[in-house]
C-alpha cells in the first residue's frame, strides 16, 4: 500500500471539529478533536478517538464523564485555543469561560451546541488513540449552528 | 434531557457519505452509511458504527474484511441504491459493478476512492450499531474527488 495514497484517501474522511473537556476534581483537560461520530440512536452513543497521553484523556478516563462542544464555523479561533496544553485559572481554560455541567464537566458557554456524556467504554486497540465510547447524558443547542468542519477549516487531521 | 433538543444536537456532528461493502464466500452485504471517522494513524484504523442486522454486518463479521468506499458530491444515485437490502447478481451488487478487492472483499469502481480493511475488533456496546473498528490494508483514490457529505445531501442520519 502507498502511503501516499492511504494519506490522501483517509483525509477524504469528512469530519467535523469540536472542542472535548473533562475534569477529574482540580484537574482539567480540554483539547480539540474531530475523530467524531454518533454510534447508536438508542441508547444515544458517541465515539471519539482521543490521543492516549492527553490531559483530557486522563481526565475523562478517571472521571467517566466528558463534555464535546460543537464549533460554530466563524469559531476557528476559539478551536485554536485547544490546540495548546490545557491550562485552567480563574473560572476559565485555555482562557475560556467554563461552567459546571450536570456531570461536573466543563462545559464552554461561549461554544453554541454541546453533548455532556458520560464514559461507557474505553476500547483497548493497538492504536495511537484510544476509542471511547460515549453515553450522551445532557444535550443543547442554539438555533442557527452551522458546524465548522475539517474541510472547511484550515486544518487537516486525518493520513 | 429533551429528546428534541437531543436529536437537533446530535444531527450537528458532521459525517460523511460512504458505501461498505463485504462479502463471505458466496454472500454478500453492501450498505450506505455515515458514522464513520478515523481512529488511528500508526496502526492506521478506522471505526465504523453498523447496524446489527444488516446483511454487511454479518458478512464483515464472518469474513473479517470489508471495503469503504467514499461516495463522490455528484454521486447521490448510487448511495441512495445502498439503502436496499443486499441483491448480488452477474458481477454487480444492487445494479452496481464489482471487483474483487485483495482481501477478496468487493471493490465498487464507480465510486472515486477506497479503503480496504480487515477487522480488527468488533466492540460490544448496548447500542443498536455494532463498533466496528477497521485496520486499512488497502486505499485507492483518483485525482480531485469532492467527498459527499451528510451536511449535503439529501438525508439525515443521527439524532
Amino acid at each position: 500500500m502507498d502511503a501516499r495514497t492511504r494519506k490522501k484517501t483517509l483525509r477524504l474522511l469528512s469530519n467535523g471539529v469540536y472542542v472535548l473537556t473533562s475534569r477529574n476534581e482540580d484537574r482539567y483537560g480540554a483539547a480539540t478533536v474531530s475523530w467524531v461520530s454518533q454510534a447508536s440512536f438508542k441508547p444515544p452513543l458517541i465515539m471519539v478517538a482521543v490521543r492516549r497521553e492527553s490531559n483530557v484523556f486522563r481526565c475523562l478516563a478517571e472521571s467517566r464523564a466528558a463534555v464535546l462542544h460543537v464549533v460554530g464555523d466563524r469559531q476557528q479561533e476559539i478551536a485554536r485555543r485547544f490546540f495548546s496544553p490545557t491550562e485552567a485559572a480563574c473560572g476559565t481554560i485555555n482562557g475560556e469561560a467554563f461552567m459546571e455541567g450536570r456531570t461536573t464537566a466543563p462545559v464552554l458557554p461561549n461554544l453554541p451546541a454541546y453533548i455532556e456524556c458520560q464514559v461507557e467504554r474505553i476500547v483497548d486497540t493497538d492504536g495511537d488513540h484510544a476509542v471511547v465510547i460515549l453515553r450522551v447524558v445532557e444535550a443543547e443547542c442554539r438555533d442557527q449552528v452551522r458546524p465548522l468542519t475539517i474541510a472547511e477549516s484550515p486544518w487537516e487531521y486525518g493520513g
